[in-house]
């Protein structure tokens, strides 16, 4: 973000990690089109995602949703990754810029948190692929997250 | 829209309705979900998506970023069904307001053309569901559409 | 809203009204600026502004900036409307399109609740002006508001 | 931006400095409310607003609408100082959380460019104030801007 150096959030959740990743792993959309979870830290979440052309748009991009899917999720997890152990998360809303068509081998969709909150948090993200080994952006988010307490972070089984 | 009576809308091309359902249906992501286009009208596309465990995130309810795939979609192809014949749609950006969470079994994404431009053209959408025989809402979309000309609507095969 | 029967809604304050234009006399920007509160319905508020060269950005409209400012607080009074005796209202985050220069002698801002929340409403708001005596869509608002309990509608006194 | 080398633009117009802040200066808003430009670089500006009563919401907070106020025109003319001499800019869309209320002595607005293009400009903006020395966020904003060839960024005059 502009002007301020990159935070260094203090996690409520000792076990914030292995708390993301076996949400990340309940989310069963990220296994139907093949998105991974790599970096997982207090704030910071990325998950790549390798193109897939059933996944595409009518041009051969992958489609505008596929790409947020992504990078709503990076910025989700990102805000989950500082709350308490009983919370969970949902998206209020997002806006996405595309800035670039979707084309390439490998996308890396990074969400960051600017500002946590008590109840909201708001993220940052971004969508990038190489192009001959240069970083290209895709895409810019601006979303904010909500926390809700005393719910399970996991599908209800009735 | 508040205040305004829904607009009707001339198309520029006759065959609006072939040629936006013909680009919907190169759209491969949406087969890979399971989308269907049902109304084209000038300004108006609707595009259905039955609930699929497959698509969901940590909680069951089908994923943000799938919701938004559809009614981005409405939207683009609601801008495009009033584009000359020669010309092709991209997203340039959308907000999403998140108001219910995705749970049902049927969801219907509405897109609708607030003002087409020449360049740009601003387009509304609402995803619903059926409560009890009563349309819920889910999802509400304020997007930008661009359109470019002397381009072909298809991938190009390199 | 799309295929959405204008909602009625059941203010939980009976002297609503009276709670919404007090706290927008308190707005001194409002006066600043010359703006007007005409219509207070519960989730729904409208408000008025006259051209003035004064508020202008370099082509001689009004600037961005102050179409945003009166739709801003239509949105966030609609909210209010509906909102508990001893709450407060705050912007969370709005999204904004400009779909005409805001030229015109009169603007007119209309703020609508789309949900109300326990904590968060999402509202819809638009500004139009009248050219040739046909309303003209200058901006279409897409908003968060958030409900603040036990804290007063009024700056504290230090 | 995230993960992101502060870009160093080329300005298309050795005199993009004269022209941005002129136009600035043609923004009579700017002048009743009580800005002030300070930096101009290639894609980067920003613009200082002190804190006055007659701005304030009803809490005694500048109103949301003035602090987009001066980051929109922060972002516009980001965008502005990498256009060619015969060019103007106007708002198409912008997205604005307020993370923090607007409470302060001195508000710094800076617009950013983070992908200049033929037609569209996207930005990023960010309004900040000092509290104790330290820089507090209060708003983060994500914007497209238009630029319009053979028009004057000047007030026509019937």
């Amino acid at each position: 973000m502009l002007g301020f150096p990159p935070s260094s959030f203090d996690p409520q959740n000792p076990d914030f990690e292995e708390r993301v990743r076996s949400s990340f792993n309940r989310q069963r959309v990220m296994q139907t089109i093949g998105a991974r979870m790599t970096t997982v830290a207090p704030g910071a979440v990325d998950i790549e995602l390798a193109y897939r052309a059933d996944l595409t748009q009518q041009h051969g991009f992958l489609h505008a949703g596929i790409v947020t899917t992504i990078v709503d999720s990076a910025c989700g997890y990102a805000a989950f990754s500082l709350m308490p152990a009983d919370a969970t998360v949902l998206s209020v809303e997002y806006k996405v810029n595309f800035v670039a068509p979707a084309a390439g081998a490998l996308f890396v969709a990074r969400g960051r948190v600017v500002k946590p909150g008590r109840t909201l948090t708001v993220c940052e993200g971004v969508v990038v692929t190489l192009h001959n080994g240069v970083e290209q952006l895709i895409v810019t988010m601006l979303a904010t997250m909500i926390m809700l307490r005393d719910r399970a972070d996991e599908a209800s089984s009735e």
